[in-house]
């Protein structure tokens, strides 16, 4: 450790560092996978360096050599990592130093630990929200096919969890998808926020070399150099609004988990979930647990928690840059890695959910779904709304008791309620005619089901 | 309460809701600050439905009759509030149906509770952030005033709470200002995706009377008619969105508190905070107490709270509305009056901030604040950075020793610790040096900062 | 607010208040909940001033008598709250000194708002953590009928809401039971922590008064002064502490909702839930809706959210007193009233429940429930408990192919299996041979259950 | 996978775990930490299965021995673990059937991995918060270590950050001490519920096996056997209350961390942090930061989030056990590091704490920290204390405009505010004056806290 403290920051101490602080405050373990980021940082860097005749085109050219070499050398897991050299940034710097001497240490010209992290960073999250925008249309594409081989299957449509009105299977897919549509424009709002340079903001306050951020900025594919110095090296917002949009698409996907796991149960028996995507158990013999779902429903927990770890971590934090922000790295890697992950799961799992039509149209035809149905009817018959209300009230009142549908029941039966029922009513009594009188934009009637579900083919073409 | 019980959905309960339960459930207390959207929504669905023929244009006209006198006894406080009556929606249907008779009961046609509820939040949200956005508009038009006005006063950057370099009290503003303008554009995002139209799902599968949904999505100016009836009525991510944004925005603002405490301190005294904005002490009569950023530092935590409140009220919910829901408006109301009144809060005070401009140079003077200039200037005569790193440590010790500062010291002083020192090291050296040499975009420098004024008051000019 | 500004605290200070911040940081709309509290903080207080000698008996005897006028004012609803006058403690003290003129200033010698505040809520807490107690107890009682009637009944017990073993009603009951024995104690060890002293700390440091807090400590029943001023003004553990006990008790309340609305489903249909409990739909006229449960579900949000308020509020806060602190009444008040609402809804509906025994029991006759009691049945046969494992997955995988329960299987079909399976197999394979083999201290056996029940209502008795 | 699959729970599954579900559920990475207890809770539970008479002794002896062997395996680094065998558990039965055959699948007899998991997690927090206690009392030593020295420091006490009254620092590291107190009180309630035994509960309703629960329960140490199976296998409760009692914990030192860099900083210059507990920076020569209390202030933030998501693991959760609990161990695992790394830090730097007493004398002096004793005199002349208030307000405004404390003033421009001041007001006007005027339990005067010292010496010592 003493050696560290006299290079990097040695001049001003008199003793070295602990040795447990300087492991409690360290960072490469966890950083470290921003390799890829940092070395590409650098190299628009020292590009920009030159350009600005601050390094020498010989100098540039064997930082990029050494850059390159080391990047292979992670790769081939082949690179040593210091913890006395704390992150990653330092532990790259160290051994292209090593690798092609004093040129190594003049790459940190012009700028700061403070700004580099914030730049890896952004460019770390931007390369990840890239690949989970492209999983989540994967999910999407998967839920629009079986929406589309379901859009006739009728089931039961819960409000409150009881019986409320018909949908169809395929409906209720495209309500999933639209949660999902809006999680992609979320995320895609945040890269777009997040994608800005902090690069030349030095240590807090810009530098004093002839910088060209504006070149960096091409080189790095950044929207534009942030605009304030103070605020680039301090801001995490990026990793807030990320781990917002993550907990957002988390909760849908505890929804959805939620259903499957109902639905894979003996008493809604919905759904058949193939044997691998579940689990046994070692005692007892008949169970086959839907695992993944339940995994993903838990997972929200810690993504929720990132969230407020992160808008904890950022409260009451006076400009510019201070020590608690290191401490942003591991809750937004673990949201990363936990929203891969679980979309991950759910694209493989999607489509190859089987819907048990029976059992759902059986499910449907009990609960006394098509009440609504029947009072419908009765208004257009003339009566009004309220009334309707009452007198299917009161039919469902003898239905339970008789333990009859309103569709089971006869029609004398029924016109012992109002007898402006007629041999017509059964027609609406029908799931199929339930349904398909829902035939608006939205609405679940299952032309109306196609021609959503063609709509959302065309988003997700236009995605490219 | 027997009474309710029959009438709104009588037919197939035996006994009355428990007066408790009755009291538990209800919401009128807390939704009837919606009635301007539910009445605007209601004219636009009678529109709808005259238009498609369900209702004559004379019920139309009655029916916006009775919901204008309705909103005039609402708004001079004339109007009874009936907890029996649960909630806004219900009160004023039944307010309508005592004043224009059968007609009012007929306005439910072809709508739901579900579907109305979620519109009329909508619509409310979307008011609310149009406020919202404007007052941040204000509060940033304040600190423009104050950056331009200081764009000139040095004062000492922190990071790590030490005295890192100097910067400009100007430069330190327009952080803010960037911090709000991201506030800003989450807002923005946020209203674009919460400006969905619920209305026509109905209950939960849509109706099957002949709504045209593009009309009243026009008469609402709503973006588009949502495309689910499902998730229609149970979305609520734009209430959790809302409140995403809103703690970030908070969380900025208790930055800016933590600085202004800080700064209203004995210790730092860099500011005077006029004593309308102050209170003092019942028992120490020497206090003026920083209350306006104290309180508004803490409101951070409802707004944090109520995101958490959000998210796990969605959590494991499965389609389509569950009673849970109900719990989120108090949450989603008093974030916004939360986020309201501290904005409002602090764009009155911040233009009066009183720069104590000699408190703040003096400052700058302590704490080696121009110890990277001496290092800079090293370089540039040709010494590696590590090495002038080096040489300015051991400076500092010797200054601390001494109680000297860097620009304190005598050229023989300097040299014994390099002998490349020469006179113009003292340019260097001095404050309007230091920040007058950051000069590039997202730099301290005075006319950078001016220029990001300029830059900052076309972007607020074209928010029109 | 002129007025105010020079009465309270105003020699020092050249403007008045801001008339929106005044409104922005006063409490006394949320605090006057606490009357009760100040009065009685400040009878005790001007006791403790007589027997040190700081008031005359008559002038203590004034302040009591002024007091106790208020209180009745108060309570009859005759008080007039004044927002100028900030909070319950500057509104009571002001119509004290109306009321008997200069002594009622005296009463605040030795004190002052800091401590006096924080002695109030504690004394608020304490005495809303009585009743929340005792209502915990009223539930727990609740549920022990019920678990002791419903001993025998057999239901399906379930892991990954997959069927799992038969379980009986009852001892699903004294689930919830354990639950919320935890959270009695959680409770209880908080009243404990809460229960001490602030008075005497004055602003922050002590006061110069001749104060005697043994006394006060024990006019106010606390169990000791606290320790520390600069402590004492600032510590907001107590909150915290309450709102995670009320957080944990929320999540309990939230697991049994789900069962209830997942029983109460047509699919499960195993319970009851009396109409008083539940509501209808507008629009679904055979609608019953478990609303008790879901909102209560549902406010479980908003207390962990106030949990999470709470800890951001107080995160890094320097000691003593800040103006945050004002932030923590309304997240407790608001967590007490939905623990004591949720609590109470409970207790009026769990004794409520009406077990639907048949389906209950049909349900556990299928999902091959006793599938480890074949297992366990083979292992005493000599069986290794793998292999034993593997016939019974065989058997069962029989039964899903020809749509049978083990049960309901001949011997020639299970002996295809194993050949060490014989006559008395059925025994094992009956649901009440199930049950009633799981025969130790925690089993669901029915007389353990009863035992079970017996301890625990020993439990509730001494509670006193 | 496909051995896995037949080996485990095989018989009832027809195609493979997927290899990427099978990583995705895995847990074995995490939670093989707990090697320990579920070694040690095996040995309990293969002794109790003996005296049972289910294993015979040399059974028994065959199990101790091999587990015995696996443990010094896994501690020197050579045991292999596999995540196809998901968890610590099947990893460690497995490697025992290897070692010595079929008697070590015999150990898995009544008992589950339901009950197995939930016993080894609190077996291992019950271990870790015994460190966790001992690393308190450290703690707790080190700062009264440093209140006794520093008992006549003195030092301004703030409110608002605004100087308010003098205290010495002494004073002021026993109201840290108290806040330690109250968590140490807190972390051994959880303690004592944690420590209930879940064993016997089997997958979740008990075994049919002969089991003794009290044998096993004395074996492990264990309060009580846990008095439900469903209750058992499915309660997180100690893990939430573990992680709230942690938050508060961290909360309290975010307090202190925010003091250090207050009190670290130039504006302050209290106290000196020594090196080995800071960090410099790699640009800015000048730099020594408190990398320590601000990192240890950003951790709260991580602790406060594992709470949210263990809260919301929780909720909504049906009984008994679901997948969606093994999400309960990474959140608490690193909960217990957080808090043992910086109780760490803390320990061992708060010891090394130099104040700088002239600083701080000197900031005592200003800032009118004198003005409620001056104002105290006036009541004790007779004059009503709000009239004294005024008085000392006009005296603090003079004071402002002339640049000069109160203690600095002369008599005669004292007695321009008010005629009754005499020449002994000077007494009370000195900071010792003050400081030893505020002497009863709890306040600032120096023989106070040598009392509070002594009283909490006990307290540590009591400890054992």
């Amino acid at each position: 450790m003493s050696d560290k403290t006299n290079q990097q920051w040695g001049g001003r101490f008199n003793e070295p560092t602990d040795a447990f602080v300087a492991r409690f405050t360290a960072s490469v373990e966890f950083d470290q996978r921003m390799y890829l980021q940092d070395i590409r940082g650098s190299i628009a860097h020292a590009k920009m360096l030159t350009k600005a005749g601050v390094l020498t085109e010989a100098e540039r050219d064997d930082i990029i050599r050494g850059l390159g070499e080391i990047r292979v050398e992670i790769e081939r897991g082949e690179f040593e990592w210091s913890v006395a050299l704390e992150d990653v940034h330092m532990n790259i710097e160290a051994a292209l130093t090593k690798k092609i001497g004093i040129t190594g240490k003049k790459l940190h010209t012009g700028r700061s630990r403070n700004d580099q992290v914030a730049t890896d960073i952004r460019l770390y999250l931007r390369d990840e929200i890239d690949l989970i925008l492209s999983e989540i249309t994967r999910l999407q594409q998967g839920m629009l096919s079986v929406a589309e081989r379901e859009a006739d299957t009728i089931m039961p449509g819960f409000t409150h969890l009881q019986t409320a009105q018909p949908v169809t299977f395929g409906h209720h897919l495209m309500a999933w998808f639209e949660m999902l549509s809006r999680d992609f424009s979320r995320f895609e709002d945040c890269r777009e926020r997040a994608n800005i340079m902090p690069l030349g903001a030095a240590a807090l306050a810009g530098t004093t070399y002839p910088i060209q951020r504006d070149f960096t900025c091409e080189l790095l594919e950044f929207n534009a150099p942030a605009e304030n110095s103070l605020d680039a090296v301090s801001d995490r917002d990026f990793a807030i609004e990320f781990c917002s949009a993550s907990s957002i698409l988390l909760m849908h996907l505890t929804r959805m988990s939620e259903e499957l796991v109902l639905w894979t149960s003996a008493q809604f028996d919905f759904i058949n979930l193939p044997d691998r995507f579940c689990t046994g158990s070692s005692i007892m013999p008949q169970k086959k647990n839907p695992d993944v779902p339940e995994l993903v429903r838990g997972k929200s927990g810690r993504v929720f928690g990132h969230l407020m770890s992160l808008l904890t971590l950022m409260k009451s934090q006076p400009l510019a840059y201070n020590k608690d922000n290191q401490e942003d790295k591991e809750p937004l890697f673990d949201a990363i890695d936990t929203v891969k992950g679980c979309l991950r799961a759910f694209a493989d799992m999607v489509p190859a959910l089987e819907a048990k039509e029976e059992n759902m149209r059986e499910a449907a035809l009990r609960g006394f779904s098509t009440a609504t149905d029947l009072a419908d009817y009765l208004v257009r018959k003339g009566m009004p709304f309220r009334d309707a209300h009452e007198v299917v009230g009161k039919s469902v009142a003898y239905g339970i008791e008789q333990s009859k549908d309103l569709g089971e029941m006869s029609l004398e039966e029924l016109v012992q309620f109002s007898d402006i029922i007629e041999q017509d009513v059964f027609d609406v009594l029908t799931l199929e005619g339930s349904v398909a009188a829902r035939d608006h934009i939205g609405g679940t009637a299952p032309n109306q089901v196609r021609a959503a579900v063609k709509r959302a083919q065309q988003k997700l073409d236009q995605r490219g």
